[in-house]
């Protein structure tokens, strides 16, 4: 199958990697908002300006969407499901039904499949959330970050005056963990479960009380969490700081049997060096099940919560039967 | 729904538990091979002899069969595909081939749905092998099971001379699973992964020294198994071994990124205290998918990997993604 790049910042080159470790799978190019001349890929994959896009409609067999959630993919991907079968990784939770009624109006009404959400929170999460949920209805479940860089908790910091650069980890509390796993916890708060860990740069001269009382009273990023703040140098964040893992678990505990005498712990976790390119192998393995689902006639929006396992792996269901069963 | 139970050991009494925990699920009765009238059910379901099932035709959406792999299911599922959509928990791996074929001729010859497979392994731990391959294709994958009790090789031993009864656990060893999870294991065998813990009721003046050389020179069940062997009374067996726990780990690590540089683990989890009651609890929901998937013209044998997640929960796509995505 054929697929094309949508944008080019950490996810798009991820998702240039990924596409490489797919036999099945051939990269028509790379459309950047930049000036093409200017971009250097990872692999050397064809690079054209966003604006070419439409003249590959024949081309391209699925378009992978590799832009923001905040301002980017509201715009591409209803946008783009006019003239393309797409997979974004939408993230922002609470704007989910409005992201899929939009994009659905245009998909359906073109006759395109767009799969949205396709990450590993939304995505893999998601999943994970549905199967331990039907299968275990008496119980509770808790998601768990990190440890891991928040982008947003990241910017949140950067934006306060005074500020040069700042890194952001999310951690979960072991002993939280511990009591949710034991299924003696009910749903906690995201502020029971993590502290937050701020590394910081400060302009010369600045404040550091002040900074660090402002992260600390932020509502909604840091108010309801323990957190710490460090100051480090420029060099330091560079060296120390550079890469963006994440990770985490759903945990569902749940009873079975006569009274619900019997107790069950569902656990899926990630353990991530890359957030972004963990997040462009799960795009093109979407994009996989994207294909197969259009060529049995599915259009309109649909998400993670749509695909079976089958459709996103390179083997047939013959090998799959008798390999992965 | 209307969903019918047949054959009625542990995995039948959990189902009729499970039903009782989902709403949208009604239980029209219990079939079995016993006499009805000596058959005590947990809540007091409706008892029929199997004989009787084809009289139900019409009033059963959804036939969970609840037989052995070993001799019931080979024959039943086929036979009942017939005439009922019918869900499965057929769980020898090396047969699933076989099996699909039988079902699929019967189920798409009569215009019928059959699920097949719908455990944990098979079952959630083969839908969790396809997700992390697909996502992370280049890397390497290991199963882990127990601590819990293996009933196949339990009964190997109870077929030793001089054993009145045994309890066998399979114990994951720790240093495996770290090796594992670290990514720096290739596939182990299940011998490298595991240790064997027997519990072993002897005959009074039988030969233990006998019986412990034979169990630990069994193979398949033993030989490549550190095993260790203890010899317990009656009572003890009964007081101590009562329960029917077991578990496990998939876990895959792979790479992405420029040269693999960047490492990841997917590791989905299972703490069971009762085998069957969880078996049980994903049947049923696998018996609402197979509802659905009827509904929408779907007919044939089909597994677990052609199961969408949405499919396996009570709530709706749009409560699904506003709730779970």
């Amino acid at each position: 199958m054929k697929i094309a790049i949508y944008g080019y910042g950490n996810l798009g080159r991820g998702v240039e990697c990924a596409i490489r470790q797919n036999a099945d799978m051939e990269l028509v190019g790379v459309f950047t908002r930049r000036d093409p001349v200017t971009l250097d890929t990872v692999y050397g994959a064809k690079v054209y300006s966003v604006e070419d896009i439409y003249g590959f409609k024949d081309e391209v067999d699925v378009l992978i969407i590799c832009g923001g959630s905040a301002t980017d993919l509201p715009e591409m991907t209803p946008r783009l499901a006019r003239d393309f079968n797409v997979v974004d990784s939408f993230d922002t939770h609470a704007r989910i039904p409005e992201h899929f009624a939009a994009v659905d109006e245009s998909a359906a009404k073109s006759g395109h499949i767009a799969l949205i959400s396709c990450g590993w929170d939304p995505g893999m999460f998601s999943i994970n959330r549905v199967y331990a949920s039907a299968i275990l209805p008496e119980g509770a479940e808790n998601t768990f970050w990190g440890r891991g860089v928040s982008q947003g908790h990241s910017d949140a910091i950067r934006r306060i005056e005074g500020v040069v650069d700042a890194r952001q980890y999310t951690v979960p509390i072991d002993t939280a963990l511990e009591l949710v796993r034991s299924g003696k916890a009910q749903k906690l708060s995201a502020g029971e479960k993590h502290t937050r860990e701020c590394y910081v740069v400060a302009a010369e001269g600045a404040d550091k009380a002040r900074i660090e009382r402002e992260i600390k009273s932020m509502p909604n990023y840091f108010a309801d969490y323990e957190t710490t703040v460090t100051f480090i140098s420029l060099e330091e964040l560079k060296r120390d700081h550079a890469e963006i893992p994440h990770g985490g678990q759903v945990i569902r505990t749940g009873v079975t049997g006569k009274d619900g005498v019997h107790s069950h712990t569902i656990e899926y976790s990630l353990k991530l060096d890359s957030n972004p390119e963990f997040t462009a192998s799960a795009l093109v393995a979407f994009a996989r099940a994207a294909y197969r689902m259009r060529q049995r006639g599915v259009t309109g929006c649909k998400t993670v919560l749509d695909v079976a396992p089958a459709d996103m792996s390179a083997l047939s269901p013959e090998e799959l039967r008798a390999t992965m069963l």
